[in-house]
């Protein structure tokens, strides 16, 4: 982005003493957090005192909310110049959490090339490839010989980003080659772009590529970037290790919240209402699945009346075939995040949690039958139990292993609100099993 | 490390097909998946035949199982030219995992001042900043000019990995500042490097920082890497930001298994005997804990056998609950991952999900109220479940939200095994509420 002259403080907007930072030695990162520590008023009074650039690197780091309510809270003009100071990439993001309205008043500020700019990152999906790319790229003709790239870099560089690489394009833009720093200061003098770039195998994503996967070749390869290309095969910008950091974050957040039916881009700073908002459909959906297991029960009322010691062992059973099934659960999700999808691995891991669920079940159910023999003295009972508490465990085993696969193979997110879906089947399941055991061999 | 003569295949080990991989093509982690699909004697074969930089950049990305198989079945020679040609972190990873007996074999084999660096550096705990930092550091002295500096830098990258930065130390090599690439680049030609790093606000941890922590503040700055001093500020090595990205995967993993009580470090390609083993325990600890809910439903035996319909909604309650309290506890063992821990935020947390599970409490309460009413035309009965459901529902939050603070301030990892002890909450209490307040109201 252009840089423009510094602002300068006016007079009658010195810090108090609660903003008394010393802001010269904090690493912007930090700046963020004191920041986010004022209240919003004390917020606006300290950011108007910064210098436009220390400004737009410290909001940049702050949370997402904090930085709404705070950019919300700015006047238009010092807003606008804020966001022209932020990397493309971090603006977008901030542009993209504010309401209509104030998105447009504050691009029609921005000035024109910055806008049109921002414009174009903005029509990207904020969840692909283009929607977190950072746009100030070192871009070099393939003809250069290695001196002049360092000279063009030298140049460059105090405009972008920290250039971890340089990209060779050829005449019609078209992405041809990369070279690190590290390339550069290694090369002989004078040897041309082209041929320390010739045999090299390279790597990009189109600009619609999901980010996690892009954050997944980041990973695999040891990358501090990724160049993002159009369908010709131009190069639009680079996703940057720093960028796949907060991805993997989010991502691990995702699985673990979804998973449980909470709202996967979920903080505790999040509004409660929010929170709230997020969580409900799923409790709803899982009161409803729990009105199949209340129903398994309802069916077997009539043993229950007889044999009221079959309510005491129906919490152990679905508490521990659920236990069961989440541990298979939380490994098949973690697996489907971390490596690229693979059908037949998948499954082959499907038929390793039955094995683990086929002997812990029995170590289990062991355990329960010699603990309700002791108790009850009643040998008919406790196998019952037993009985049935491993074929739930089973069962669990089975449902926590492939239900995230059958949410995948349906294009679905592997996570989400599995861990209800599970319940409900150890539930009903471990019910059913339980009291038509009972019935059966005890009761008749 | 010392870079050693190239090894060059002999005529008996050329490839068979099935391992005529187009290797030079390949990056070393696509390398290493593909090797990882070959049976064992193939690998061998496959590995015998690469030049050894290949060999040992190939076995580097592969996963800790199979990297140690493959070593294991190499011929003792090979394996260790192999470990001398690693990155020194890659090497120690591989030997850490290796029996007492091998790893000596393989490091008497090594070039007598690699072994002393390998030594050294399996000392640290592997969960620390020095059990997972690099020591191929370019160190500069601070007396240099930029100049002086990037001729340095052209000796020495050759044998490193991609120095993001270059590191300052003063004559007894205690850490005093920190280049990248781009300073030195943007550097006024001349310019002393003491006075280029004059303002800095250095940042570095000692060798036992945990590397959790490492990844955090690596996250938190930005950084590409990190330097570890010791206790006299003596630079010992850095931690990179690829490294950082498998902490940050890993830890994703361990807080999701750990918090159901599976292996924080299982995968499915983890041996199923061992999956096993470090399940078990939790299960075994999770039937006790059973054993609480179950003692709760025995002393109301009584009512249960009176009014079966109590069993009926007995698992409603407590799946809810349960439930309610997991969305709680993913928020939160997420918060407790990503930040740096604040008592006082995390207290406000646990309270935004009391407010949380409070509303939609009311909520799902209400719900399950009308269709009970609906079902037995019973008012009192309705009122029951919908009053124990809100009680534990409210419990399930409140749970979820201070387990793993309970867990974090009592110094044990805030996920383990947290949803074990969420439900024993949930269930019993669930299971007391309902039951007692049916005695109460219902039968008396």
């Amino acid at each position: 982005m252009s840089v423009k002259e510094e602002y300068t403080p006016r007079p009658d907007e010195e810090l108090d003493d609660m903003a008394a930072v010393d802001f010269e030695s904090q690493h912007p990162a930090d700046a963020a957090e004191t920041i986010e520590g004022l209240d919003i008023a004390d917020q606006v009074k300290f950011i108007k005192q910064l210098p436009i650039k220390d400004a737009a690197e410290s909001i940049a780091e702050m949370d997402d909310l904090d930085q709404k309510a705070l950019i919300s809270s700015l006047n238009r003009g010092l807003a606008a110049r804020i966001v022209e100071e932020m990397a493309p990439d971090d603006a977008t993001d901030l542009l993209d959490g504010l309401s209509d309205d104030l998105q447009k008043a504050l691009l029609s500020r921005v000035a024109a090339e910055d806008r049109a700019e921002l414009k174009t990152l903005l029509t990207f999906d904020p969840d692909t490839a283009g929607g977190v790319m950072n746009t100030e790229v070192v871009i070099l003709d393939q003809d250069l010989n290695a001196d002049e790239a360092v000279a063009k870099i030298r140049e460059e560089v105090e405009d972008k980003e920290i250039p971890y690489y340089a990209y060779l394009v050829d005449k019609k833009d078209r992405l041809v080659g990369v070279l690190s720093l590290r390339d550069l200061l290694l090369a002989k003098r004078g040897s041309h772009l082209r041929d320390l770039v010739k045999t090299q195998n390279l790597i990009s994503v189109g600009y619609n590529v999901d980010k996690e996967e892009v954050a997944h070749l980041i990973a695999h390869y040891n990358f501090l970037a990724l160049p993002v290309v159009d369908f010709g095969n131009r190069l639009l910008g680079v996703v940057t290790v720093d960028d796949v950091i907060d991805i993997i974050h989010e991502e691990a957040s995702e699985d673990m919240q979804a998973m449980v039916g909470a709202g996967a881009d979920e903080t505790t700073d999040s509004p409660w209402l929010y929170s709230l908002r997020m969580r409900l459909p799923w409790l709803i959906l899982n009161v409803i699945f729990s009105a199949v297991s209340a129903w398994v029960v309802h069916l077997f009322e009539g043993n229950i009346a007889q044999m009221a010691v079959l309510a005491v062992l129906m919490p152990v059973v679905a508490n521990q075939a659920g236990n069961t099934g989440q541990q298979a659960l939380a490994v098949m999700i973690r697996q489907l995040a971390m490596e690229r999808f693979d059908r037949k691995r998948a499954w082959i891991a499907v038929l390793r949690e039955l094995r683990i669920g086929f002997v812990n079940g029995m170590i289990i159910s062991t355990l329960v039958f010699c603990a309700v023999l002791l108790v009850t003295h009643k040998v008919l009972l406790a196998s019952v139990m037993g009985a049935a508490l491993w074929v739930d465990m089973l069962l669990g085993a089975l449902a926590g292993g492939s239900i995230p696969l059958l949410l995948k193979e349906l294009g679905r997110d592997p996570a989400q609100a599995s861990s209800i879906f599970l319940t409900t089947i150890t539930d009903s399941m471990g019910f059913l099993v339980l009291l038509g055991l009972a019935g059966l061999v005890l009761l008749h």
